[in-house]
């Protein structure tokens, strides 16, 4: 292969890097793809960072020791959250999306991949430190959120269903109380799905009692694993005491109001 | 802000083209967040464009006209499209994946973000020529796979569920038969899941009879909607005539061996 130019090497390690988000890469990796030196790709390197920086595209994180490299974390500003944030909760108050029983009509919103892809984001921004190993979620609606999460975290996706299949092979069932409507319900997961000692962040779209992360909670203790972390799109302001503790949630649905065709919702953070 | 050199323009872009793969930039706006001009942003375009070419990352489209610009397709190589597959077969023939009633346990492949993520790459550069306006499945296990190929091409998911739910407010039901069990099942979309007259590409981890497929056909006329291209990950060696004719696999499983501790797994294509 011809000499590389710093640019072009620039280019080429950028997108390796933003296309595999938390993965560690090793200087001698790039240094022997290109040709170079470990002391020139490092100055590659330091330019993509204040590159980075400069733009608001992420961080460059260093991992040192024998096992050690660098990796892409995937982030946002706070004046990029506060734009996303801000710009959903308009979206979102739109009246057309009101539906029978006081429900907001908004799966156009959290299958849409740009939008999922900023939440992501967001929430890698805030849990990449916790070392998480799994991201887990409940089937249907928060897979795609929790999936681009697990990928910019560079860790697997569990997913947790609420009938058994056959394609699970053996699993643990256990029951749980829905926390708003008191309904008893149930979450199967493959017994093959989680190494036992892990670290897990739950990722779902909706809260409103919490019932479902105690759930994910108690399911995680029959794995011998612990949630560290879990993260919201929106929860409820009703009721205000849930049944977890520590949560991240990015926007608040009011939910107890009179009239029924204004819809209140607020950025629960910044 | 300082005036940006080529190589930390370059970088920006390669950044943001791939972060929002399918989405046409314009290079106006390039040029205006550069405070450079337009040839400039059009000679850096071209170095890009030779950069991902030589190392095989993908392509970058150019669309001529007033609503033109430029935008980055994620693709793969035939080589690394043999490598993904080999491999992919390597891992799916391992025996402990057997399970009860000949089926293979393979839930951390097809939620694992950087195996999911290649194959949806082999996807986008099958389909993207196709103007798909949305990449529809059905819950729940090929949803990552969708969504990823949905993110790539640049456009919504579409979830179709087995049940009604109120988040979908009013909806269509279809019932369809399942191409290997004959069982009846029944397909539940949202009314304002799909605009009229859209195109859809229909993506699944698993294809024996078709059944499926064909219900989502079926499904699709109910809003006025075409099916222009179907893409799953395996599908079954029998029954050989599936129920739609067709489609794009990757990799096929022969089902019909006699001794069962053996699994063949073959790429479909190359």
């Amino acid at each position: 292969m011809d000499k590389i130019q710093r640019n072009e090497r620039i280019a080429v390690l950028v997108k390796m890097l933003s296309d595999s988000p938390g993965k560690i890469f090793t200087l001698g990796s790039f240094a022997e793809m290109f040709g170079a030196g470990k002391s020139t790709v490092s100055e590659d390197i330091d330019i993509i960072q204040k590159l980075l920086d400069k733009f608001e595209l992420g961080l460059i994180e260093t991992i040192p020791g024998a096992s050690g490299g660098v990796r892409f974390i995937p982030t946002m500003s706070k004046a990029g959250i506060k734009d996303i944030l801000g710009s959903l909760c308009t979206e979102l108050s739109k009246k057309e999306r009101l539906l029978a029983g006081g429900y907001l009509y908004m799966l156009d919103i959290i299958y849409n991949p740009e939008v999922i892809g900023n939440i992501g984001r967001i929430f890698t921004a805030n849990f990449y430190s916790k070392q998480i190993d799994y991201v887990i979620t409940v089937e249907t609606k928060g897979i795609p959120l929790a999936f681009i999460t697990a990928k910019y975290l560079n860790v697997p996706l569990v997913i947790v269903r609420h009938n058994n299949e056959a394609t699970e092979g053996a699993s643990v069932n256990i029951n749980y109380v829905s926390g708003s409507s008191k309904k008893i319900q149930t979450m199967v997961l493959s017994l093959k799905a989680l190494k036992r000692n892990s670290r897990l962040l739950f990722i779902d779209d909706f809260m409103k009692g919490g019932g479902t992360a105690k759930g994910i909670i108690e399911l995680a203790k029959e794995f011998e694993c612990e949630v560290v972390g879990i993260g919201v799109l929106i929860e409820t302001a009703e009721p205000v005491k849930k049944l977890v503790d520590n949560y991240l949630s990015l926007l608040t649905l009011n939910n107890a109001i009179e009239d029924e065709s204004i819809i209140d919702i607020k950025p629960s953070i910044l």
